[in-house]
């Protein structure tokens, strides 16, 4: 049998350690099963997954990630992984443990999901979300997984209501004209064993945070009391961010300190061409120590 | 000299005509002269050129399409072509002439555009839209040529104001609370000689179309004035492209009953995830044949 | 109760006909049978559906795009549809009948569609395809669907790969050094009752035409034999397309001559930084009647 | 006079600090000057531009982002900026002063870059790149600038061009069949004063890291040459970074070693429907240690 050579484990040129080396793009069906959920759910996920290289080696053996995630997955098939960041762990050990001159694997995920939602108007809906889940593991026996969502729900801007109320001389109480768009809001947190978090409290947490949900299907009076939901909770994208930070740190009282949290939200602002942003990354800890 | 063989000239294994064969995504820096203006425009444009391929050739030489942009790019450095309309017809005729199989040309340019507009609140505004041009020449002598803009601005739903002011018992005239968001509303045209349109002018019947235009830079008042704006210019995505249709109709008398129309208006809705779009594609002698 | 407006139906300032007025992004999880699968699939797909508007209705009522989608796929829920070209016919139809000022529907899907091929190296692979199918359904009585799938395979230059050989001064036959690169191929095809086209088979009917086809697996082996069999068989983009033809008519000799067909090959050039593509439209009939 | 209130000085509901607040996708036509160039460069600039917010702020005035870049670009059209970079410094600066609250300012910058580049077969041809630039001011007094470039090349396998030739029994040294693809390379560089890095210089590092740089319009002997050419510089992902780190380190010595490095290179196989990738983010000091 024709003996065939590996280049990567050949010495490079000139030496120097990677950060990360990887693919990504990697797409596959997964199936995961959620607690409380008599069916488990078809996702359809992308994948980025990668390790560290030292500088002795001429290139990372790359399949070896796809096979990492292609024996998890398989494995998966018999008995469903509870939530994707499980998963994603998983994935990340077994990465690690086939790339024996790497430190550290690292994996990314994320697809759409749809979750039966109860809209103020009384109605069930299926609303889609992205669902995101990252992992780490590390050859000193670290592993950190977080799990997230992003949501497209609905923002009304404060700020334009004051002024075109103050422009129409209308003084009194209670909403008025403004400004409303698209925000997508964003949470990503870090959930060391034992912590559950719940993807759908995830989603209500952000459109709490929000001015509004929104919603595929939208009657005639339903969509005109939407309108009005969102103009009783006018909302910055800077409010947003700190709604999703307050609704995580009450609605999970048991996430440790160093737990790690990324909030963001994006107005696709009505009134410009351009959008506006608003992020915080910290850890549960430093803003429990926030002044209230 | 070693002699190279054409192997695009070889006979295909399966012969079938093909309608187009070409080259996309070529992107170039193309300096283009407006009338009027005492400067040219240098425009970031992105090209498609593609000819058509008749069953007895195995492929088409597409080098040819990137030296037919090329060589007018050239010439028209030494002398600005007025509009990137007739930039993108120059460059379908020398297309064609370089492929002698061919009996089309077919050319598609798109580029950011930026236009100093005039705000409603009297202040002076440099704004961002999207530059079309296209152009088709055929063997028998055929050349047309369309140009377009994309603007983005704004549409307020007139069903959601009545529906919110019912809710609210207000049954006064006038504007009332809606989702408002962006929309982006889009007019090609066909511009046979010698009829010349301004895509400023496009701009504006764009933008009168919609129920505001958006402005990059708003201070606190003129922010609450183009709410009121909006909301006193409620406007379904039907409207924008009927007020489009309207509006060119209105602006351009001199317009052959030939030329093509194509109008379209998307509205990212600010209460769905999903976005509403309306479209008329269309000849000019049809719409003024319509019921007014 | 309330009496709420129906604004959509008021009379439009101006009076243009619309081609197509709907919803675009409506992203749905759905339920299909293939013939011959024992479970059923699960797809994430992305619907685009609209209606005409006649010049007497100011607006669409749109929100009955949505709902005919929910309640086929509600049906479906109980009773799977065989294929998505079946359940976009499906849906088109019921839009059309929601909407009585209309005379025809439409409905465009796409979905990620995964597919456990079989390698050239022996092995199973399940690889990832877009699955596309659309359906028109007019209130005269016509009723079409096309269904049909885009494949990421390889194609390696033929042109190139006799120049570099000219260039060593190789002149043996058999394969030599040459550009490659990604190439997608999509082939969309009209399916009359009663014929049925498995997306199985259109993917098959692609990856022939390719250079070869791409897996998200290879070991180093596998992945050196790939690169000898898209050597082996060198593709224009142009050759490609008429691969898929040639594929279509062999495959499916029972396609009436009315059935439109579209196929198209785009190829990230790896030596450019724009694509080659080559498309051809046009029907089953016209195709069979092309000199051979 | 109506006086407007001034929501976002409002204290919020919830105390928290931001990271970053601010506007994104902010469009520009920007004139830069190049060392060297007679003529100034038109670009078409998108911005991300941020401050952080601090708990007792309900909104950052956002506004004031859009007046920073209008003003310095409105000054630099009387006198040209020398380089993206310092143009970015400035709006940071002008960004923080505007924001009397923050205490920092961010501004990220991209724009397509074209570039006159003499190709390996002795003619001139227009490239095009991507510009990057990014600065950030601190109320301390801390002003960081980073240029960068993201140039779309060629990587060809060294690992199946082995295996490849290996299967096919040839043992003889120099090239053999692989897979080819578009490879992005990506450097970012931090450019404390006095130091100044060229864009272009960063294109030819990059390009010569990767196994050929990829050309517009080649012609039938120019292509062959360019297939030649990067066959005999195989690369992996990774070994284009190397590359890079190790060229930016020979190009300029007078780098000092707390300047930050990003390099960056995507490989988009031809033979997998995903991506590879390998990543460095160090600094200049960093790479001086490593290992030779």
């Amino acid at each position: 049998m024709v003996r065939l050579p590996d280049v990567q484990a050949l010495v490079p040129d000139t030496a120097y350690k990677l950060n990360r080396v990887g693919v990504s793009g990697v797409r596959k069906l997964v199936r995961v099963r959620r607690p409380g959920l008599d069916e488990d759910i078809v996702l359809t996920v992308t994948f980025d997954i990668s390790v560290d290289l030292p500088p002795t080696m001429k290139g990372s053996h790359m399949s070896r990630n796809v096979e990492a995630v292609s024996e998890i997955l398989e494995r998966a098939t018999a008995t469903p992984v509870e939530g994707l960041e499980n998963l994603t762990l998983q994935i990340a050990k077994e990465t690690l443990r086939r790339h024996e001159y790497a430190t550290e694997a690292e994996v990314k995920a994320s697809a759409d999901y749809f979750l039966e939602r109860k809209t103020p108007f009384g109605t069930l809906s299926t609303e889609w979300f992205t669902l995101i889940a990252e992992a780490r593991a590390t050859s000193k026996g670290e592993a950190r997984k977080l799990v997230g969502i992003e949501a497209t729900g609905m923002s009304a801007c404060p700020c334009a209501m004051e002024t075109a109320k103050s422009l129409r001389g209308d003084h009194a109480p209670g909403p008025g004209l403004t400004h409303n768009q698209r925000n997508r809001g964003m949470l990503i947190v870090e959930v060391p064993e034992p912590v559950h978090v719940e993807a759908d409290r995830l989603v209500d947490i952000i459109e709490r945070a929000q001015s509004a949900p929104t919603f595929e299907l939208l009657k005639r009076r339903s969509e005109g009391e939407l309108v009005l939901l969102a103009h009783d909770h006018p909302r910055f994208v800077e409010d947003v961010v700190r709604g999703i930070l307050h609704g995580i740190l009450e609605a999970y009282p048991d996430l440790p300190d160093e737990a790690i949290i990324y909030a963001r939200s994006i107005s696709e602002e009505s009134i410009h061409k351009h959008d506006a942003y608003a992020v915080r990354e910290t850890t549960v800890g430093e803003l429990r120590r926030a002044p209230a």
